[in-house]
């Protein structure tokens, strides 16, 4: 016997799961909730929702329909977040394009995705005037002045802003099937083109609900709820700032768009505006707390994901009064996986136990089928000792590389979503990533961490920045080799032996294995990194080797 | 040119919104976590989820399948939790049965719903012995003993325990098409048949999502988060126990189970296992309150629905240190649509405008499209003062009454829920619910909430109960009647002049209209109530017209 199916009334409305129903509460109860970008705008979610409707009624203008791709190339703004409505609610396809990319790359991801008009601000002219002749799709270009002000190349057809304040208001925004692709953007690896790829209405409604209701439900600080001052520090083109401004506006909070990221400015602007959550990268952490070595940075709940949190990053960040925590995820997973969770009030004197709860890639999200799994496929116990990859199944995953079945059945394959990681999981389902598949050291039949090795190497007070590579080894396959950056204080002070033997101690003292201490220490300038600020070690492995 | 989908990977997981996947993160997260009821009976959510596939097994065992309905007779607990997941799980549909209905009202709902298999515990057994006859459908009785013992009926197949235990704790549950019909119950206005409402899996876990979300998110209290002790005080017969058990059970909190209804027991059980939030009608609250004078209540978070929340009976739960708040829903829309929202930290004395924020029905929950609408449709403004008839669009609210197309379209006549309530909303989106349709009271043109009324009543010490019925007028079309309840030691010391000038005073203050000051006033004994503990307005409005 088959399952039943409601009998539903030809009146009932069936309620599809589309971006424009997150505007709901957010207009009914923060109407006069304010909007800032910069130093520049300011202005009410009345407003949003009114320039939301003029942006689609402008698009309309430009003959943008369901179905075809516009793409924006702007630093984060009030524009991005109304083209992150008004686009995917015309039943159109954002294209968010990370304009960290080479020319070469943007002209690639824009031809790919066959966008028909381009958003973009005055500071990418250049880039798109190089490539535009490579885009046949591209037929309407809007040029972002963001108040600069000059000449307008020939080839645009208006400026976003002009555009907005003289349209129309009005704009029938209609429903359709929750599954229409809504955003697209391009994942770069070290190797290959980017892949794109793709996420629907419902997947982002779905991500939203569950972000907010994970993240609202901490005990502990750790939360975005009522109340919060939100602003971005992840771009709004990686994976739409992680999901963050489609929460903030679900919640109705207070956004604030620091435009172009200068340290010194975002502090500034951070202060004034009473921020109170962000996201970044561990980078970008890095160089607030270096900008301003005074500013008080209290009350400001930062998560931290993109790549591992640093042991030293999360306990100066701490001593600095910021409420500093992980999340794992990956652009494929839309991207929110896992949060970390304090199961305790925090103490006034910041403990090594609360910097490694702070730092664990944490505990899934609502309706996150999170597993770690061996080479079968098998689960690896929940022990907080097996390793395995993480794989996942989430409502909000893309369900395809765009154009590229190979790479989409690669990633499925068994129907989980290969995130490519390591990691372990522990009884209380608190996951710690500790590499990547094709970063991990495989020696002697076992896994060797890249990521522990690093971390305990970067606590030397020397050691400006430090990668660990697989190096192929005739007799144990392959040996980890230490590519080691030093302070200038530092260099010709710090040898080879000082490295290996910390690392030695660290293996007597059972923290990593004995096989781990590595024979092979170089001290280098830099450590080249790629478009998204991670370092390159597929490049590193190659020189090396 | 139509919307895009996405070129879905073969391998790729589409991940339905099914009931099972709300189990993903409490058992990774919170494995160990209680389930605890009465003094009978705790366990682990690793139980409680192996013996949701025993209790599949033993009922697929019983020849149940998908499309199938399994009707649940059960006083809140850990058995109706499993019963919660195992049979919608099954792709079955679970009958929740109000067992303080009539034997032939439960009668008419299990023969509507067509009910194959009946869990029946001890206490009801009479009942449905009584009415088994009527019951083509029923093919299998399972009986709940509840450790009572005693001879069981011939007619029973066997003990839900006894069966779940010798079950296995292998059941492979099978996706399917997230809309699904997972559970159905009846609802009974004054008048006709009871009807069926309907949730498809989608809609459930939509719910869940959303309460999680918008309850999780409150700055002050008001919350159900990480580290709560969940208890109900709503039956679970009543749509889901307001859906708490799945919003409790997806965070992975500890659960208390009440059994049948005892205040000084339920005092005793909320003390034992630190219960901090529930949910109840206002009548449960009373009861509470007044079953221990001395109990210690603080750190008890309860939200108040069914029925308004008195400002009374609010600064009374205050006072003995309950957090509660109002909320708002019905069976038709799943039922949660608002939460009330303190906008500022709780003060320390307990003023006037606290009560009021606290008794509001509150703000709409994420999704939730809410609005006040007057005769025609048409918005009315958003100014705390004008009034409409709440209507509202939710991704959770039923499709239909089952079997009934006429009501079914009438509850949503122009694509809109229909809640036959009263209300207006203000512009923080914070609505207040004034009436039921049908028990506003129009006089002269204009609209007199009778639940505002009652409210103003209830603040004079002699009056125990009331209510305002509206009674046919030649001149007015009608005017508000008042029924007072006085309190023993008051009988006979208040007199209706008492209570009139008591509304003329409120009048005369601009508290309420000149034109609802009413003109007479009865005392009496009691005032009959439904079947779920509502004045029977209907009834009192025939017998004094």
């Amino acid at each position: 016997m088959p399952i039943r199916l409601a009998d539903r009334a030809r009146n009932a409305y069936a309620y599809p799961l589309l971006i424009r129903q997150l505007l709901h509460t957010p207009l009914a109860t923060a109407p006069q909730q304010e909007i800032v970008y910069k130093d520049r705008s300011r202005y009410t979610y009345v407003t949003l929702n009114a320039r939301i409707a003029k942006l689609a009624c402008a698009l309309a203008g430009q003959g943008v329909e369901a179905g075809q791709t516009v793409a924006v190339m702007d630093w984060d703004s009030h524009r991005y977040l109304e083209c992150f409505f008004a686009i995917p609610m015309m039943g159109a396809v954002l294209q968010t394009v990370n304009i960290r990319l080479s020319p070469a790359q943007i002209a690639y991801t824009l031809k790919h995705a066959k966008a028909e008009v381009v958003l973009v601000h005055r500071d990418f002219v250049p880039v798109l005037d190089s490539i535009r002749a490579e885009l046949p799709a591209l037929r309407s270009v809007i040029l972002i002045d963001d108040g600069v002000g000059g000449e307008s190349p020939a080839w645009v057809v208006d400026e976003y802003e002009r555009l907005v304040e003289s349209s129309s208001d009005r704009f029938e925004f209609q429903d359709f099937d929750e599954n229409a692709l809504a955003s697209t953007f391009y994942t770069t690896g070290t190797t290959g083109d980017p892949k794109g790829v793709c996420f629907s209405h419902r997947q982002l409604v779905l991500h939203t609900l569950a972000v907010a209701a994970g993240a609202g439900g901490a005990r502990y600080g750790q939360s975005i709820r009522q109340g919060d001052v939100y602003m971005p520090m992840t771009p709004m083109f990686h994976v739409h700032a992680w999901g963050n401004p489609f929460v903030a506006t679900l919640l109705g909070l207070k956004q604030v768009y620091p435009g172009r990221y200068v340290p010194l400015d975002m502090l500034a602007l951070r202060t004034r505006e009473g921020v109170t959550f962000s996201h970044c990268v561990p980078t970008i952490l890095q160089m607030l707390l270096s900008a301003d070595a005074n500013a008080d940075m209290s009350g400001w709940k930062i998560i931290i994901g993109g790549s591992a949190l640093p042991a030293g990053l999360a306990r100066e960040a701490r001593r600095r009064g910021i409420d500093v925590y992980a999340g794992y995820g990956m652009s494929e997973t839309g991207p929110a996986l896992t949060i970390s969770r304090l199961n305790q009030a925090f103490p006034q004197h910041v403990t090594d136990e609360e910097i490694d709860l702070r730092s664990r890639a944490g505990i899934p999200l609502p309706l996150v089928d999170l597993r770690v799994v061996d080479a079968s496929g098998a689960d690896v116990p929940r022990d907080g000792v097996s390793v395995g990859e993480v794989v996942a199944r989430t409502p909000w995953a893309t369900q395809c590389y765009v154009g590229n079945p190979e790479a989409s059945e690669e990633l499925w394959r068994g129907g989980y979503l290969h995130t490519q990681d390591v990691g372990r999981i522990d009884s209380d389902g608190n996951l710690r990533i500790i590499d990547r598949m094709k970063d991990v050291i495989k020696t002697g039949g076992e896994w060797v961490s890249s990521l522990e090795l690093e971390n305990l190497i970067s606590k030397h007070p020397g050691v400006a920045d430090v990668a660990v590579v697989g190096i192929a080894d005739a007799k144990w396959g392959e040996r980890p080799l230490v590519l080691a950056v030093l302070r200038p204080d530092f260099r010709g002070r710090v040898s080879a032996p000082d490295i290996t033997s910390l690392v030695a101690a660290a293996a007597s003292d059972g923290v990593v294995p004995v096989y781990a201490v590595p024979e092979r220490v170089e001290f280098v300038e830099a450590l080249e990194r790629t478009s998204v600020g991670k370092i390159n070690k597929r490049l590193l492995r190659e020189r090396y080797s």
